[in-house]
Protein backbone atom coordinates (compact mmCIF):
# COMPACT_ATOMS: atom_id res chain seq x y z
CA UNK A 1 0.00 0.00 0.00
CA UNK A 2 1.48 3.55 -1.08
CA UNK A 3 2.24 5.91 1.81
CA UNK A 4 -0.56 8.62 1.18
CA UNK A 5 -3.28 5.41 1.03
CA UNK A 6 -1.93 4.62 4.43
CA UNK A 7 -1.93 8.21 5.93
CA UNK A 8 -5.63 8.72 4.42
CA UNK A 9 -6.68 5.27 5.34
CA UNK A 10 -5.57 6.11 9.11
CA UNK A 11 -6.92 9.53 8.95
CA UNK A 12 -10.70 8.81 7.50
CA UNK A 13 -10.69 5.79 10.00
CA UNK A 14 -10.62 8.44 12.72
CA UNK A 15 -12.25 11.02 11.09
CA UNK A 16 -16.11 10.67 12.54
CA UNK A 17 -17.17 13.31 10.10
CA UNK A 18 -16.38 12.15 7.24
CA UNK A 19 -17.85 9.29 8.35
CA UNK A 20 -21.54 10.87 8.90
CA UNK A 21 -20.84 12.21 5.65
CA UNK A 22 -20.51 9.55 4.02
CA UNK A 23 -17.14 10.11 2.12
CA UNK A 24 -15.87 7.13 -0.16
CA UNK A 25 -12.17 7.77 -1.66
CA UNK A 26 -11.84 7.22 -5.10
CA UNK A 27 -7.99 7.88 -5.59
CA UNK A 28 -5.24 8.77 -3.65
CA UNK A 29 -1.91 9.45 -4.59
CA UNK A 30 0.86 12.16 -3.67
CA UNK A 31 -0.77 15.38 -3.63
CA UNK A 32 -4.09 13.90 -4.93
CA UNK A 33 -6.84 13.22 -4.06
CA UNK A 34 -10.57 12.28 -5.54
CA UNK A 35 -14.06 11.99 -2.78
CA UNK A 36 -17.27 11.28 -3.37
CA UNK A 37 -20.57 11.51 -1.15
CA UNK A 38 -23.97 11.31 -1.61
CA UNK A 39 -26.19 13.95 -0.67
CA UNK A 40 -29.06 12.91 2.04
CA UNK A 41 -32.14 15.26 3.29
CA UNK A 42 -30.69 15.76 6.89
CA UNK A 43 -27.87 17.55 4.99
CA UNK A 44 -30.46 19.72 3.29
CA UNK A 45 -31.06 23.78 4.92
CA UNK A 46 -34.13 25.89 4.46
CA UNK A 47 -33.85 26.34 0.86
CA UNK A 48 -34.96 22.46 0.30
CA UNK A 49 -31.50 22.41 -1.08
CA UNK A 50 -27.87 20.70 0.49
CA UNK A 51 -26.31 23.42 3.04
CA UNK A 52 -23.64 25.11 2.10
CA UNK A 53 -21.81 23.41 4.82
CA UNK A 54 -21.57 19.97 3.48
CA UNK A 55 -19.58 21.04 -0.31
CA UNK A 56 -17.45 22.83 1.86
CA UNK A 57 -16.76 19.81 4.07
CA UNK A 58 -16.46 17.56 1.24
CA UNK A 59 -13.73 20.01 -0.26
CA UNK A 60 -12.15 20.41 2.78
CA UNK A 61 -11.56 16.81 3.28
CA UNK A 62 -10.44 16.60 0.09
CA UNK A 63 -7.87 19.36 0.60
CA UNK A 64 -6.12 17.75 3.95
CA UNK A 65 -6.16 13.89 2.09
CA UNK A 66 -4.15 15.12 -0.75
CA UNK A 67 -1.52 17.65 1.36
CA UNK A 68 -1.24 14.86 3.62
CA UNK A 69 -0.86 11.64 1.26
CA UNK A 70 2.95 13.06 1.43
CA UNK A 71 3.02 11.58 4.77
CA UNK A 72 4.18 15.16 6.33
CA UNK A 73 1.50 16.47 8.74
CA UNK A 74 -0.40 19.39 6.95
CA UNK A 75 -2.93 21.94 8.00
CA UNK A 76 -5.54 24.00 6.64
CA UNK A 77 -4.50 27.61 6.58
CA UNK A 78 -6.99 29.86 4.54
CA UNK A 79 -10.03 28.22 2.54
CA UNK A 80 -12.56 29.73 0.14
CA UNK A 81 -15.18 28.23 -1.92
CA UNK A 82 -18.25 29.69 -4.55
CA UNK A 83 -21.02 27.58 -4.59
CA UNK A 84 -21.90 27.76 -8.33
CA UNK A 85 -25.26 25.69 -8.61
CA UNK A 86 -27.61 24.12 -6.71
CA UNK A 87 -27.09 20.48 -5.00
CA UNK A 88 -29.97 18.46 -3.79
CA UNK A 89 -30.75 15.40 -1.76
CA UNK A 90 -29.88 12.37 -3.56
CA UNK A 91 -27.02 14.09 -5.72
CA UNK A 92 -23.76 12.29 -6.05
CA UNK A 93 -20.90 15.16 -5.76
CA UNK A 94 -16.97 14.24 -6.45
CA UNK A 95 -14.38 16.39 -5.55
CA UNK A 96 -10.96 16.35 -7.63
CA UNK A 97 -7.94 18.34 -6.61
CA UNK A 98 -5.28 19.86 -7.91
CA UNK A 99 -2.54 20.50 -6.81
CA UNK A 100 -1.22 24.29 -7.69
CA UNK A 101 1.65 24.98 -6.06
CA UNK A 102 3.54 23.41 -2.86
CA UNK A 103 6.95 24.32 -1.48
CA UNK A 104 8.91 22.90 1.76
CA UNK A 105 6.37 24.41 4.15
CA UNK A 106 3.59 25.53 2.32
CA UNK A 107 1.18 24.42 -0.48
CA UNK A 108 -2.07 25.74 -2.35
CA UNK A 109 -4.88 22.77 -3.99
CA UNK A 110 -7.82 24.27 -6.06
CA UNK A 111 -10.42 21.79 -5.63
CA UNK A 112 -13.61 21.40 -7.98
CA UNK A 113 -16.78 19.40 -6.88
CA UNK A 114 -18.66 18.29 -9.58
CA UNK A 115 -22.22 16.26 -9.65
CA UNK A 116 -23.80 13.11 -11.39
CA UNK A 117 -24.41 15.32 -14.61
CA UNK A 118 -20.63 16.38 -14.40
CA UNK A 119 -21.87 19.93 -13.88
CA UNK A 120 -19.75 21.96 -11.54
CA UNK A 121 -21.60 22.61 -8.22
CA UNK A 122 -18.34 23.84 -6.32
CA UNK A 123 -14.85 25.93 -7.07
CA UNK A 124 -12.41 25.59 -3.28
CA UNK A 125 -9.44 26.70 -3.07
CA UNK A 126 -6.83 26.26 0.05
CA UNK A 127 -3.87 26.79 1.40
CA UNK A 128 -2.35 24.62 3.70
CA UNK A 129 0.92 24.75 5.77
CA UNK A 130 3.13 22.08 6.10
CA UNK A 131 4.55 20.74 9.58
CA UNK A 132 7.82 18.44 10.21
CA UNK A 133 5.74 15.83 11.22
CA UNK A 134 5.59 12.61 9.63
CA UNK A 135 2.28 10.75 10.17
CA UNK A 136 4.52 7.46 10.43
CA UNK A 137 8.32 7.52 11.67
CA UNK B 1 -42.37 39.25 16.18
CA UNK B 2 -39.55 41.09 14.27
CA UNK B 3 -39.37 40.37 10.25
CA UNK B 4 -36.22 38.96 10.64
CA UNK B 5 -36.97 37.02 13.50
CA UNK B 6 -39.80 35.37 11.59
CA UNK B 7 -37.62 34.56 8.43
CA UNK B 8 -34.93 32.23 9.90
CA UNK B 9 -37.67 30.78 12.17
CA UNK B 10 -38.71 29.78 9.16
CA UNK B 11 -35.45 28.93 7.46
CA UNK B 12 -33.95 27.07 10.88
CA UNK B 13 -37.23 25.27 11.11
CA UNK B 14 -36.51 23.36 7.01
CA UNK B 15 -32.78 23.73 7.59
CA UNK B 16 -32.16 19.71 8.60
CA UNK B 17 -28.49 20.42 8.14
CA UNK B 18 -28.54 22.76 11.23
CA UNK B 19 -30.81 21.02 13.37
CA UNK B 20 -28.44 18.43 13.33
CA UNK B 21 -25.13 20.38 14.19
CA UNK B 22 -27.73 21.23 17.08
CA UNK B 23 -26.89 24.93 15.96
CA UNK B 24 -29.07 27.63 18.64
CA UNK B 25 -30.15 31.40 18.00
CA UNK B 26 -28.88 33.62 20.26
CA UNK B 27 -29.69 36.77 18.95
CA UNK B 28 -31.25 37.67 15.44
CA UNK B 29 -31.84 41.42 13.95
CA UNK B 30 -31.78 43.09 10.43
CA UNK B 31 -28.21 42.41 9.21
CA UNK B 32 -27.85 40.71 12.29
CA UNK B 33 -26.72 37.17 13.57
CA UNK B 34 -25.44 35.25 16.65
CA UNK B 35 -25.45 31.50 16.78
CA UNK B 36 -24.15 28.75 18.75
CA UNK B 37 -23.01 25.11 18.41
CA UNK B 38 -21.54 22.73 20.80
CA UNK B 39 -19.04 20.35 19.27
CA UNK B 40 -20.27 17.01 19.75
CA UNK B 41 -17.78 13.78 18.68
CA UNK B 42 -19.19 13.16 15.50
CA UNK B 43 -18.17 16.40 14.28
CA UNK B 44 -14.45 15.74 15.10
CA UNK B 45 -11.59 14.47 12.31
CA UNK B 46 -8.52 12.22 12.05
CA UNK B 47 -7.06 14.94 13.94
CA UNK B 48 -9.03 14.51 16.72
CA UNK B 49 -10.28 18.22 16.36
CA UNK B 50 -13.48 19.83 15.42
CA UNK B 51 -13.49 18.87 11.35
CA UNK B 52 -13.08 22.41 9.79
CA UNK B 53 -16.39 22.13 8.06
CA UNK B 54 -17.97 22.30 11.30
CA UNK B 55 -16.97 26.12 11.90
CA UNK B 56 -17.22 27.03 7.91
CA UNK B 57 -21.21 25.43 8.77
CA UNK B 58 -21.81 27.87 11.47
CA UNK B 59 -20.52 30.61 9.64
CA UNK B 60 -22.46 30.05 6.71
CA UNK B 61 -25.81 29.60 8.49
CA UNK B 62 -24.81 32.96 10.18
CA UNK B 63 -24.25 34.30 6.94
CA UNK B 64 -28.00 32.88 5.41
CA UNK B 65 -29.53 34.22 8.93
CA UNK B 66 -28.10 37.54 9.38
CA UNK B 67 -28.49 38.31 5.10
CA UNK B 68 -31.81 36.84 4.93
CA UNK B 69 -33.08 38.73 7.87
CA UNK B 70 -34.13 41.94 5.74
CA UNK B 71 -37.44 39.71 4.54
CA UNK B 72 -35.61 39.12 0.85
CA UNK B 73 -34.42 36.19 -0.44
CA UNK B 74 -30.58 36.40 -0.57
CA UNK B 75 -27.46 33.35 -1.61
CA UNK B 76 -24.16 33.09 -0.94
CA UNK B 77 -21.39 34.27 -3.79
CA UNK B 78 -18.14 33.39 -2.29
CA UNK B 79 -17.02 32.40 1.53
CA UNK B 80 -13.39 32.30 2.79
CA UNK B 81 -13.09 30.86 6.32
CA UNK B 82 -9.28 30.96 8.15
CA UNK B 83 -8.90 28.47 10.99
CA UNK B 84 -7.04 29.92 13.75
CA UNK B 85 -7.25 27.98 16.45
CA UNK B 86 -7.94 23.95 17.05
CA UNK B 87 -11.36 23.15 18.00
CA UNK B 88 -12.15 19.97 20.17
CA UNK B 89 -15.45 18.02 21.34
CA UNK B 90 -17.54 19.68 24.11
CA UNK B 91 -16.34 23.09 22.96
CA UNK B 92 -18.86 25.85 22.84
CA UNK B 93 -18.69 27.65 19.48
CA UNK B 94 -20.42 31.31 19.37
CA UNK B 95 -20.70 32.89 15.66
CA UNK B 96 -21.18 36.76 15.43
CA UNK B 97 -21.56 38.32 12.03
CA UNK B 98 -21.22 42.17 10.97
CA UNK B 99 -22.50 43.92 8.26
CA UNK B 100 -19.37 45.32 6.41
CA UNK B 101 -21.47 46.28 3.31
CA UNK B 102 -25.13 46.78 1.62
CA UNK B 103 -25.87 47.63 -1.80
CA UNK B 104 -29.23 46.70 -3.39
CA UNK B 105 -28.11 43.52 -4.57
CA UNK B 106 -25.26 42.26 -2.81
CA UNK B 107 -23.67 42.47 0.72
CA UNK B 108 -20.67 41.40 2.23
CA UNK B 109 -20.38 40.21 5.67
CA UNK B 110 -17.86 39.53 8.38
CA UNK B 111 -18.19 36.41 10.93
CA UNK B 112 -15.65 36.26 13.63
CA UNK B 113 -16.20 32.61 15.73
CA UNK B 114 -14.82 32.46 19.26
CA UNK B 115 -15.38 30.05 21.61
CA UNK B 116 -16.28 29.27 25.25
CA UNK B 117 -12.94 30.88 26.72
CA UNK B 118 -13.60 33.87 24.09
CA UNK B 119 -10.65 33.12 22.12
CA UNK B 120 -11.09 33.38 18.47
CA UNK B 121 -11.15 29.98 16.60
CA UNK B 122 -12.13 31.30 12.84
CA UNK B 123 -12.70 33.92 10.53
CA UNK B 124 -15.43 34.44 7.54
CA UNK B 125 -16.02 36.48 5.12
CA UNK B 126 -19.00 36.07 2.84
CA UNK B 127 -20.40 37.82 -0.31
CA UNK B 128 -24.05 37.03 -0.83
CA UNK B 129 -25.99 38.32 -4.00
CA UNK B 130 -29.94 39.80 -2.89
CA UNK B 131 -32.31 38.48 -5.16
CA UNK B 132 -35.79 40.45 -5.23
CA UNK B 133 -37.86 37.95 -4.21
CA UNK B 134 -39.31 38.41 -0.24
CA UNK B 135 -39.40 36.30 2.55
CA UNK B 136 -43.51 36.48 2.80
CA UNK B 137 -45.58 38.81 0.36
CA UNK C 1 -14.63 44.47 -35.00
CA UNK C 2 -16.48 42.55 -32.09
CA UNK C 3 -18.61 43.56 -29.33
CA UNK C 4 -15.68 42.62 -27.01
CA UNK C 5 -13.17 44.20 -28.60
CA UNK C 6 -15.20 47.26 -28.82
CA UNK C 7 -15.37 47.80 -25.28
CA UNK C 8 -12.03 46.75 -23.99
CA UNK C 9 -10.77 48.81 -26.67
CA UNK C 10 -12.82 52.26 -24.99
CA UNK C 11 -11.47 50.68 -21.26
CA UNK C 12 -8.28 50.47 -22.18
CA UNK C 13 -7.91 53.71 -23.69
CA UNK C 14 -9.42 55.41 -20.60
CA UNK C 15 -7.55 52.94 -18.54
CA UNK C 16 -4.41 55.23 -16.96
CA UNK C 17 -3.64 53.00 -14.67
CA UNK C 18 -3.06 49.36 -17.18
CA UNK C 19 -1.19 52.26 -19.64
CA UNK C 20 1.25 53.16 -16.72
CA UNK C 21 1.50 49.26 -15.95
CA UNK C 22 2.29 49.00 -20.39
CA UNK C 23 -0.57 46.25 -20.56
CA UNK C 24 -0.88 44.69 -23.68
CA UNK C 25 -3.96 43.14 -24.69
CA UNK C 26 -3.19 39.83 -26.88
CA UNK C 27 -6.48 37.84 -27.31
CA UNK C 28 -10.13 38.85 -26.20
CA UNK C 29 -13.18 36.86 -26.88
CA UNK C 30 -16.99 36.73 -25.50
CA UNK C 31 -15.71 35.75 -21.33
CA UNK C 32 -12.03 35.69 -22.27
CA UNK C 33 -9.54 37.72 -21.82
CA UNK C 34 -5.20 37.41 -22.60
CA UNK C 35 -3.02 39.94 -21.21
CA UNK C 36 0.97 41.04 -20.86
CA UNK C 37 2.73 42.83 -18.65
CA UNK C 38 6.79 43.42 -18.39
CA UNK C 39 7.90 44.30 -15.33
CA UNK C 40 10.20 47.31 -14.85
CA UNK C 41 11.91 48.42 -12.25
CA UNK C 42 9.72 50.85 -10.54
CA UNK C 43 7.29 48.05 -9.97
CA UNK C 44 9.75 46.49 -7.74
CA UNK C 45 9.48 46.60 -3.57
CA UNK C 46 11.70 46.42 -0.72
CA UNK C 47 12.65 42.24 -1.42
CA UNK C 48 14.07 43.25 -4.75
CA UNK C 49 10.97 41.34 -6.56
CA UNK C 50 7.70 42.60 -8.23
CA UNK C 51 5.22 44.32 -5.55
CA UNK C 52 1.94 41.86 -5.24
CA UNK C 53 0.23 45.32 -6.68
CA UNK C 54 1.13 44.38 -10.04
CA UNK C 55 0.42 40.97 -10.23
CA UNK C 56 -3.10 41.58 -9.02
CA UNK C 57 -3.12 44.68 -11.39
CA UNK C 58 -3.26 43.08 -14.16
CA UNK C 59 -5.34 40.00 -12.91
CA UNK C 60 -7.59 42.54 -11.96
CA UNK C 61 -7.32 44.47 -15.57
CA UNK C 62 -7.76 41.03 -17.29
CA UNK C 63 -11.39 40.05 -14.82
CA UNK C 64 -12.48 43.63 -15.61
CA UNK C 65 -12.06 43.25 -19.72
CA UNK C 66 -12.97 39.34 -19.87
CA UNK C 67 -16.43 40.29 -17.66
CA UNK C 68 -17.55 43.17 -19.29
CA UNK C 69 -16.29 41.95 -22.77
CA UNK C 70 -20.12 41.15 -23.22
CA UNK C 71 -20.99 44.25 -23.65
CA UNK C 72 -22.51 44.30 -20.03
CA UNK C 73 -21.07 46.76 -18.09
CA UNK C 74 -19.48 44.28 -14.89
CA UNK C 75 -18.06 45.04 -11.57
CA UNK C 76 -15.72 43.19 -8.61
CA UNK C 77 -17.40 42.26 -5.86
CA UNK C 78 -14.93 39.66 -4.09
CA UNK C 79 -11.41 38.62 -5.63
CA UNK C 80 -8.52 36.80 -4.32
CA UNK C 81 -5.07 35.82 -5.18
CA UNK C 82 -1.98 33.51 -4.23
CA UNK C 83 1.46 34.37 -5.39
CA UNK C 84 3.05 31.47 -5.82
CA UNK C 85 6.24 32.35 -7.17
CA UNK C 86 8.85 35.78 -7.32
CA UNK C 87 8.67 37.82 -10.32
CA UNK C 88 11.98 39.86 -10.92
CA UNK C 89 12.09 43.19 -13.28
CA UNK C 90 12.29 42.24 -16.92
CA UNK C 91 9.72 39.28 -16.36
CA UNK C 92 7.07 39.29 -18.57
CA UNK C 93 3.81 38.12 -17.31
CA UNK C 94 1.04 36.52 -19.10
CA UNK C 95 -2.67 36.36 -17.39
CA UNK C 96 -5.16 34.77 -19.21
CA UNK C 97 -8.68 33.87 -17.94
CA UNK C 98 -11.45 30.91 -17.40
CA UNK C 99 -14.53 31.59 -16.97
CA UNK C 100 -15.93 29.14 -14.52
CA UNK C 101 -19.40 30.49 -14.27
CA UNK C 102 -22.32 32.91 -15.45
CA UNK C 103 -25.86 33.68 -14.26
CA UNK C 104 -27.77 36.79 -15.24
CA UNK C 105 -26.35 38.94 -12.24
CA UNK C 106 -22.95 37.68 -11.31
CA UNK C 107 -19.88 35.73 -12.68
CA UNK C 108 -16.86 34.07 -11.13
CA UNK C 109 -13.91 33.93 -12.94
CA UNK C 110 -10.54 32.15 -12.73
CA UNK C 111 -7.11 33.74 -14.25
CA UNK C 112 -3.31 32.33 -14.31
CA UNK C 113 -0.44 34.25 -14.74
CA UNK C 114 2.67 33.06 -15.75
CA UNK C 115 6.05 34.00 -16.57
CA UNK C 116 7.88 33.72 -20.04
CA UNK C 117 9.31 30.47 -18.76
CA UNK C 118 5.84 29.25 -18.69
CA UNK C 119 5.73 28.71 -14.80
CA UNK C 120 2.75 29.92 -12.54
CA UNK C 121 3.22 33.08 -10.94
CA UNK C 122 -0.11 33.80 -9.42
CA UNK C 123 -3.41 32.45 -9.04
CA UNK C 124 -6.78 34.58 -8.78
CA UNK C 125 -10.26 34.51 -8.02
CA UNK C 126 -13.07 36.89 -9.05
CA UNK C 127 -16.69 37.35 -8.33
CA UNK C 128 -17.99 40.22 -10.55
CA UNK C 129 -21.43 41.78 -10.65
CA UNK C 130 -22.91 42.33 -13.84
CA UNK C 131 -25.29 45.12 -14.24
CA UNK C 132 -28.35 46.01 -16.35
CA UNK C 133 -26.15 48.37 -18.10
CA UNK C 134 -24.66 48.68 -21.56
CA UNK C 135 -21.43 49.46 -22.97
CA UNK C 136 -23.24 51.04 -26.39
CA UNK C 137 -26.72 51.38 -26.67
CA UNK D 1 14.25 54.13 16.65
CA UNK D 2 12.27 50.86 17.28
CA UNK D 3 12.89 47.75 15.06
CA UNK D 4 9.91 47.72 13.90
CA UNK D 5 10.36 51.48 12.16
CA UNK D 6 14.11 50.37 11.54
CA UNK D 7 12.72 47.39 9.29
CA UNK D 8 9.89 49.02 7.64
CA UNK D 9 11.96 52.10 6.81
CA UNK D 10 14.38 49.97 4.95
CA UNK D 11 11.72 47.98 3.12
CA UNK D 12 10.24 51.39 1.88
CA UNK D 13 13.55 52.84 0.75
CA UNK D 14 13.89 50.13 -1.92
CA UNK D 15 10.14 49.73 -2.41
CA UNK D 16 10.10 51.87 -5.99
CA UNK D 17 6.41 50.61 -6.39
CA UNK D 18 5.16 52.17 -3.01
CA UNK D 19 7.05 54.93 -3.55
CA UNK D 20 5.32 55.76 -6.87
CA UNK D 21 2.39 55.07 -5.60
CA UNK D 22 3.28 57.95 -2.68
CA UNK D 23 2.77 55.99 -0.12
CA UNK D 24 3.35 56.98 3.62
CA UNK D 25 3.91 55.84 6.33
CA UNK D 26 1.55 57.04 9.55
CA UNK D 27 2.35 54.80 11.91
CA UNK D 28 4.22 51.42 12.49
CA UNK D 29 4.35 49.11 15.49
CA UNK D 30 4.90 45.52 16.03
CA UNK D 31 2.27 43.60 14.15
CA UNK D 32 0.59 47.00 13.38
CA UNK D 33 0.25 49.30 10.59
CA UNK D 34 -1.19 52.54 9.20
CA UNK D 35 -0.80 53.64 5.60
CA UNK D 36 -2.13 56.34 3.83
CA UNK D 37 -2.17 57.39 -0.08
CA UNK D 38 -3.55 59.89 -1.88
CA UNK D 39 -5.19 58.80 -5.66
CA UNK D 40 -3.08 60.59 -8.48
CA UNK D 41 -5.24 60.69 -12.34
CA UNK D 42 -2.47 57.97 -13.36
CA UNK D 43 -4.33 55.51 -10.61
CA UNK D 44 -7.74 55.43 -12.42
CA UNK D 45 -9.66 53.43 -14.79
CA UNK D 46 -11.78 52.62 -17.40
CA UNK D 47 -14.63 53.48 -15.13
CA UNK D 48 -13.03 56.76 -14.48
CA UNK D 49 -12.45 55.60 -10.78
CA UNK D 50 -9.43 53.82 -9.10
CA UNK D 51 -7.89 51.21 -10.51
CA UNK D 52 -8.59 47.92 -8.09
CA UNK D 53 -5.00 47.41 -8.60
CA UNK D 54 -4.13 50.60 -6.35
CA UNK D 55 -6.29 49.97 -2.84
CA UNK D 56 -4.67 45.99 -3.30
CA UNK D 57 -1.57 47.53 -3.47
CA UNK D 58 -1.66 50.03 -0.66
CA UNK D 59 -3.37 47.25 1.42
CA UNK D 60 -0.64 44.60 0.50
CA UNK D 61 2.25 47.50 1.68
CA UNK D 62 0.28 47.50 4.88
CA UNK D 63 0.44 43.76 5.28
CA UNK D 64 3.87 43.28 4.83
CA UNK D 65 4.93 46.38 6.38
CA UNK D 66 2.58 45.06 9.07
CA UNK D 67 3.99 41.42 9.18
CA UNK D 68 7.52 41.84 8.82
CA UNK D 69 7.96 44.86 11.74
CA UNK D 70 8.48 41.58 14.46
CA UNK D 71 12.06 42.05 12.55
CA UNK D 72 11.49 38.55 10.89
CA UNK D 73 11.19 38.38 7.39
CA UNK D 74 7.57 37.64 6.12
CA UNK D 75 6.01 36.99 3.40
CA UNK D 76 2.12 37.20 1.43
CA UNK D 77 0.90 33.56 0.82
CA UNK D 78 -2.92 34.41 0.52
CA UNK D 79 -4.81 37.62 -0.25
CA UNK D 80 -8.37 38.94 -0.59
CA UNK D 81 -10.21 41.93 -0.87
CA UNK D 82 -13.60 43.30 -1.34
CA UNK D 83 -13.70 46.85 -3.10
CA UNK D 84 -17.00 48.27 -1.22
CA UNK D 85 -17.31 51.86 -2.26
CA UNK D 86 -15.82 53.68 -5.63
CA UNK D 87 -12.58 55.63 -5.46
CA UNK D 88 -11.93 58.90 -7.37
CA UNK D 89 -8.87 60.80 -8.47
CA UNK D 90 -8.19 62.93 -5.51
CA UNK D 91 -9.20 60.86 -2.28
CA UNK D 92 -7.09 60.53 0.51
CA UNK D 93 -6.69 56.61 1.38
CA UNK D 94 -5.51 55.41 4.89
CA UNK D 95 -5.16 51.37 5.75
CA UNK D 96 -5.14 50.01 9.03
CA UNK D 97 -4.24 46.53 9.95
CA UNK D 98 -5.42 44.40 12.97
CA UNK D 99 -3.77 41.20 13.47
CA UNK D 100 -5.76 38.46 13.57
CA UNK D 101 -3.66 35.56 14.41
CA UNK D 102 -0.24 35.23 14.86
CA UNK D 103 1.79 31.50 15.10
CA UNK D 104 5.60 30.60 14.96
CA UNK D 105 5.11 30.54 10.90
CA UNK D 106 2.45 32.01 9.73
CA UNK D 107 -0.22 35.15 10.56
CA UNK D 108 -3.01 36.31 9.69
CA UNK D 109 -4.20 39.95 9.04
CA UNK D 110 -7.49 42.08 8.40
CA UNK D 111 -6.93 45.49 6.73
CA UNK D 112 -9.79 48.01 6.37
CA UNK D 113 -9.11 51.15 3.94
CA UNK D 114 -10.83 54.15 4.56
CA UNK D 115 -11.02 57.60 2.52
CA UNK D 116 -11.25 61.11 3.55
CA UNK D 117 -15.15 61.13 5.23
CA UNK D 118 -13.96 57.80 6.82
CA UNK D 119 -16.22 55.49 4.39
CA UNK D 120 -14.96 52.03 4.40
CA UNK D 121 -13.81 51.50 0.59
CA UNK D 122 -11.88 48.08 0.78
CA UNK D 123 -11.73 44.72 3.48
CA UNK D 124 -8.44 42.86 2.92
CA UNK D 125 -7.77 39.68 4.21
CA UNK D 126 -3.96 38.59 4.18
CA UNK D 127 -2.34 35.39 5.28
CA UNK D 128 1.67 35.50 5.54
CA UNK D 129 4.69 33.23 6.20
CA UNK D 130 6.98 34.34 8.71
CA UNK D 131 10.64 32.68 7.70
CA UNK D 132 13.28 32.17 10.47
CA UNK D 133 15.86 34.99 8.92
CA UNK D 134 15.74 38.06 10.78
CA UNK D 135 15.99 41.36 8.80
CA UNK D 136 18.97 42.67 10.82
CA UNK D 137 21.38 40.21 12.85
Amino acid sequence: MSLGKKVVDKMINEDAFSQWLGIKILEISEGFCKLQLQVRDEMTNGFSIAHGGISYSLADSCLAFASNSYGIQSFSLETSISHTKKVESGDILIATSKEINKTNRTALYYITITNQNKEEIAHFKGTVYRTEKKWFS
